[in-house]
């Protein structure tokens, strides 16, 4: 197969390189392609002309389009949310897009936990005290008997509810049908939503962003929590109503938020976020492990290559009914 | 017996309640005692006198010495460290020192776990970004396969080392003597903590301040740590030296501190540590649960005296040669 990766300049944080493309082939046992690596136009331009699939990022796929390349059947992104590929109406027929769900979840695993144990030590409102230079003592109980819930049971919530198993914690799950899923103590459908907010002392987004979801936790779903509760988003800034979760906590009815996506990224120095008291912010790190997110991503590309070559469904193709 | 509570009035932070003591004793099928209870020298006054056992805090006890009390045969703290009550010799021969050694343990192995979560997502330096305004992604690895070493293999030191050993981590414990220890991949005496730091990525103190433990992390073993690791102290603020830590800091040697303790307390607002880069400060409030940090205080003490009744030695008496 003619394959071209379309990747970052070296000194930009992740890049794919030839070494992790041979190494983790070797792992998959893959058969010999013909691979080439390119980081510019130029590059692309080269290779469009006879390229069967192609292995790039999601943000340079987007500077690709519409793609002009006859021989092309599949796309693989390095990615695992593709709202910024939306609206799919350059996917034609037959043009498969894969994504590299699965690569995130250790490092979200305990980003969540991390932040669920810093949200009970009220650690977003110490810091706040700290830039104040002011010695305000604020006690924290455990997590045993929390009630956590997280929107989203794909790989970043599931890793979630796994690690905080692992501290004891209960976990509700929120997906958009209330089936079964063995990482949550319960699972609620969308329509459960408001329902479950009532009784969650922290929640979490880590949900792709579609137009289902898009301001999911909006300013009446905020209010609904109970005082004190705290949120955590890790999956898109627009998840959420920015400017309510600001108010909420301005207002003392959070006790304190972690966000690692915000709308816009990166935001720009003014944005009220920075400086909101009781909310910790952090830049769009919490999911993505440098020392192994490449390794893991192609293997997950070579196990789905695998599956549509003994002609069964590929694991990892974006529903782009679904947006995921 | 005649008891006499003396704790602090009403609305400040842990108090020891009539309410609390009748549960605890309920609890352990405890005799019925004797109890007064007070916050003022003049309550003190009226029951030193007669009083067989004092129920205190260390801060409170303090005020008191030395104890005019001639039937007095017991003293219980309701803290684990007594280095604010050395020099011992207002312990007269026959009084027994008891601390709550024990109670602390549930929450200060979720703060160890969370600390060192932290470190490992460079979440004290994207504090330090957050107040500047500044975007500055940092990409922070799992904590598979990371070296951790906890000094202190006691109450602390061993809740931390099961917590993490839940999130997949081997722990090197430190004590005063390389006995082994269930809860530590290995444990090592302080005669090797010199060899364990070149190979330590997070060192937490977790160990009780005595002469032997104090300036423990000097400038020198700080500068033993290899570069880019990470400090956590939750015992005492002079197990180690501040200055080395904040110029270890500035310099980029150390990559993160988590410090719940500090010499003095409270932190000066003019001191260096509160805006030393990639330092996170919290405010002595890592191992104390409140909704359950009395109740587990006066379990523990009524498990001592009914240890004593029985002939036995008492676990939580307090060593003055050792000061823990």
């Amino acid at each position: 197969m003619k394959v071209h990766v379309q990747t970052r300049p070296p000194g930009i944080d992740f890049p794919i390189t030839p070494t992790h493309w041979h190494e983790a082939a070797a792992r998959a046992g893959e058969p010999a392609h013909d691979v080439s690596f390119g980081t510019t136009a130029a590059d692309w331009h080269e290779a469009r002309g006879t390229v069967e699939m192609l292995v790039t990022h999601g943000d340079l796929l987007r500077a690709l389009l519409p793609l002009d390349a006859p021989a092309l059947a599949t796309v693989f992104v390095a990615n695992a949310g593709v709202d910024g590929l939306a609206p799919f109406d350059w996917l034609r027929p037959g043009l498969t897009l894969l994504n590299n769900s699965g690569a995130h979840g250790p490092k979200a695993g305990e980003f969540i936990a991390m932040a669920v144990l810093m949200l009970a030590t009220h650690m977003p409102a110490l810091a706040t005290a700290q830039r104040q230079r002011r010695w305000h003592p604020l006690f924290g109980g455990t997590l045993a008997g929390r009630r956590v819930t997280i929107v989203g049971t794909g790989d970043l919530g599931a890793a979630g509810a796994r690690t905080l198993r692992a501290l004891g914690v209960a976990v509700t799950g929120m997906r958009s049908r209330a089936a079964p899923h063995p990482d949550f103590s319960d699972v609620v459908g969308v329509a459960d939503l408001d329902a479950v907010l009532a009784s969650t002392e922290v929640l979490v987004l880590a949900c792709p962003l579609t137009p289902a979801t898009t301001g999911l936790l909006d300013r009446r779903r905020l209010g609904l929590l109970p005082a004190g509760a705290g949120v955590i988003n890790i999956g898109r800034g627009r998840l959420l109503d920015g400017e309510a979760l600001c108010d909420a906590l301005d207002a003392g009815h959070l006790s304190g938020a972690v966000l690692d996506v915000t709308d816009p990224e990166p935001l720009p120095p003014d944005h009220r976020m920075w400086h909101t008291p009781n909310l910790t912010l952090t830049p769009h790190i919490s999911c993505d492990d440098p020392t192994s997110y490449m390794a893991r991503s192609l293997d997950i590309l070579f196990a789905n290559l695998r599956a549509l070559r003994a002609g069964a469904a590929a694991p990892n193709s974006v529903d782009v009914a679904r947006g995921y």
